[in-house]
């Protein structure tokens, strides 16, 4: 019979003593003349199978103790309960064949690669047990965010990557070059920073929507949290104060992360071991701790008392108007806190022109989900409903009334309320996982200079 | 209690004599002085519900009367049993609150608009019924395609959108403009037209892998079938030939399409009325039928035929080696076999440089499905794993070398099998809507010169 890896894991205790054939990569092979040890992955699972072949039942036993890490095998063998060693069940091969060889230089079989070495060979980087971990858990995340909306009735959306529009203004953009002297669409392109505009229209249709797919930043910072290309999820819900969407976040992130605790227990096991001891426990404590949710008024409070009480911060000028770094994020959740944290309603003069603005003229129904390691995951807000409002707001911050005036006539067809917020996918990633380099948390990274395979 | 209209049809036997509060908007309106009936809907579902409206019950029995349509409300009232109407219940209110109103220039309120003028205006399209029935599909298959994927343990691959490569040259690629005079990766850019070699690089450690994200092409055509950004879903299978993965894209279609047909059952019967009588027949044959796979020669042999006996193609050349045209392929399909049928081993210079070289040195490993309707739907094929063989082809065709070298290399660690495939998203979406321009199966579509909103 022809299984995965997986399968015998699950389903081992009804295949003791059945022939099996298995066709999985080498992981690693000793034999000591007589009799010799294959641990192989078919990349089902974490897991590896071991399997034990004997020079009396193997005809081409030579060939097969030479196999180097990641030669393709197919193996036939009958699995054997082995309750005394380390794993549960091995693999007794009657017949093993050299399916394709893998050559002497292959780079991960070197145990001791710096995650840099291993960035700049992306392509290989994934067979390493801990790009394998941190794959399954970004795969996983993203399969539960789509679970968990179709779950709860939110249409996915796809937003157009394209723009003719530069309307948010968050950082540099990149632009198309034109294409025998001309701009393909007529005008000057740009790849687009947000779906929101679009996710509202389809709001005012749907009531509940969401886009997931990627989003670009022409930003040249060297850091460990930013990348060129990167993906979003950006949900946007029709009669929905913030509030109310807060309560929706706090749900969907425990959902995710609950699903990823469930069926990637061993992966995060591997990533505890390499990163965090405390990992497992972190996320379990996520999952059943509640939210909280605090005024930005009250976290400058907090911090000017912290900064009182004598703790540096790079920048210890706190007042009301300011913009939050990440080290005064990281300090509400990770040592006041001590759990993620809903910021809500910032002043306006730091926050984007389609926030509802608040009674207090001076704050918008904005929020912030802070969590520990991280700080900002989510950024979001309820919108200015009112066409007037929003019209003004456009017209002192400048902004091209022409590229907006779409989006600010949603308001005049029955825009009663709606409330959205972006979800960084990759900082979803590395919260879960533990990694500290976003770089690590997408198969191929996109940053200045940086552009390989 | 308030609820969703899709949770009234769907529980609707206990709640009956119930108060229930809905927020909706206005589809219809009419009222005759003492009573009225508004039409409202959520969003939540295509189904709308009846609410009637009594002046000896509503204080504001003149303002609801005048509300027009997509003004937004709140309906507090009791839910009735009408089984002698058209619709099985209606809510009748006993408090109904202009949340916002609507404004008298609202282009949905005129019933016969057409596709044209709606597609330049995407933001308000979507609150027809057509738009909200396609877009419900499209979002459906998007969503059943990754728990379908999921369910069969695919990990998601995020493929790179920036490319320093134009391997697979399939049509012109769109390219970043130098910001500052210097290129941003520090080489020329370009948006890629496939995520397949980075897949093959993650195949080669999880086994089943699939990129699902946007594409670009630069092409100038202005058909009902061109898009310049549209959604690819490109699945990669290690250790698996060509038949298997057409097993494997059979049960993918059959799985997507038969959630279709239990979910959006409504919308789907409102698309048939629009567009195909026979749209869920067909949909119900294509879950039910075996697909055909026949050689290329053999399909080559019935367009000979076909023309013999006094078909007339556009086309009427048939010979081995040439590309079929759409027409040829919705012949074979719709004409000849009357269903999806996958067409095998084509001719290795009408294909890319990656397909497995079969014996007969004339034919490659590759595979489109045709489906009725719409011609290719998907297109695969076993790769070539032979790094020589491999090699020989990226010379043949003076491909760049230095860029691909890294895929070349995937060959010499262990690359015994792989076989994959891409589906136009939009043109599956096109198909099962029965939509015949694909401008009409995307939220906001880009092509060459359109990039409103």
């Amino acid at each position: 019979m022809q299984i995965k890896i997986k399968d015998i894991y699950s389903q081992c205790s009804s295949l003791y003593e059945q022939e099996l054939t298995i066709k999985a990569w080498v992981k690693s092979n000793r034999d000591s003349k007589k009799l010799g040890f294959l641990v192989l992955n078919d990349g089902s699972c974490f897991n590896n199978l071991q399997v034990v072949y004997k020079q009396d039942l193997i005809s081409n036993y030579n060939e097969v103790a030479s196999a180097r890490m990641w030669t393709a095998l197919e193996v036939k063998g009958i699995l054997k309960s082995t309750p005394n060693a380390k794993q549960a069940f091995e693999l007794v091969a009657n017949q093993i064949t050299i399916l394709k060889a893998s050559d002497e230089d292959f780079l991960i079989a070197n145990n001791d690669l710096s995650l840099e070495v291993l960035r700049t060979n992306a392509h290989l980087r994934v067979r390493t047990n801990l790009f394998h971990s941190i794959m399954k858990v970004r795969s996983t995340l993203a399969q539960a965010i789509h679970e968990y909306m179709m779950n709860h009735d939110f249409l996915w959306v796809a937003a157009p990557l394209f723009t003719g529009n530069d309307a948010e203004g968050a950082g540099e953009t990149f632009s198309l070059e034109k294409i025998d002297n001309e701009h393909f669409f007529s005008k000057p392109t740009h790849l687009t920073v947000t779906g929101q505009l679009q996710a509202e229209a389809y709001a005012q249709a749907f009531g509940n929507v969401y886009t997931f797919g990627p989003t670009f930043r022409a930003e040249k910072s060297h850091t460990n949290r930013h990348l060129a290309e990167f993906w979003m999820m950006e949900p946007e819900m029709a009669f929905t104060n913030l509030s109310q969407m807060q309560d929706h976040i706090e749900d969907m992130i425990k959902y995710v992360i609950n699903k990823t605790l469930t069926i990637n227990k061993v992966e995060l096991d591997f990533l505890a071991s390499k990163y965090d001891a405390n990992l497992i426990q972190k996320l379990e404590s996520v999952v059943n701790s509640d939210f909280k949710r605090v005024e930005y008024r009250q976290a400058i409070s907090i911090l000017e008392e912290a900064v009182k009480n004598g703790y540096e911060f790079e920048n210890n000028t706190i007042a009301f108007g300011m913009d939050l770094a990440s080290e005064h994020e990281r300090y509400l959740c990770e040592n006041h806190y001590k759990s993620p944290v809903f910021l809500q309603n910032y002043p306006k003069d730091i926050k984007a022109f389609y926030m509802k603005l608040n009674d207090d003229q001076q704050t918008v129904a904005s929020t912030d989900l802070l969590v520990p390691g991280i700080g900002e995951l989510v950024g979001g807000s309820q919108r200015e409903a009112c066409y007037d409002k929003l019209l003004n707001r456009i017209n002192e911050l400048h902004l091209p009334l022409s590229n907006l005036q779409w989006y600010l006539d949603l308001r005049r067809y029955g825009y009663y309320m709606s409330s959205g917020y972006g979800l960084g996918f990759e900082r979803l990633v590395m919260y879960v996982t533990g990694v500290n380099n976003i770089k690590d948390t997408i198969p191929f990274p996109r940053s200045h200079g940086q552009i390989e395979f």
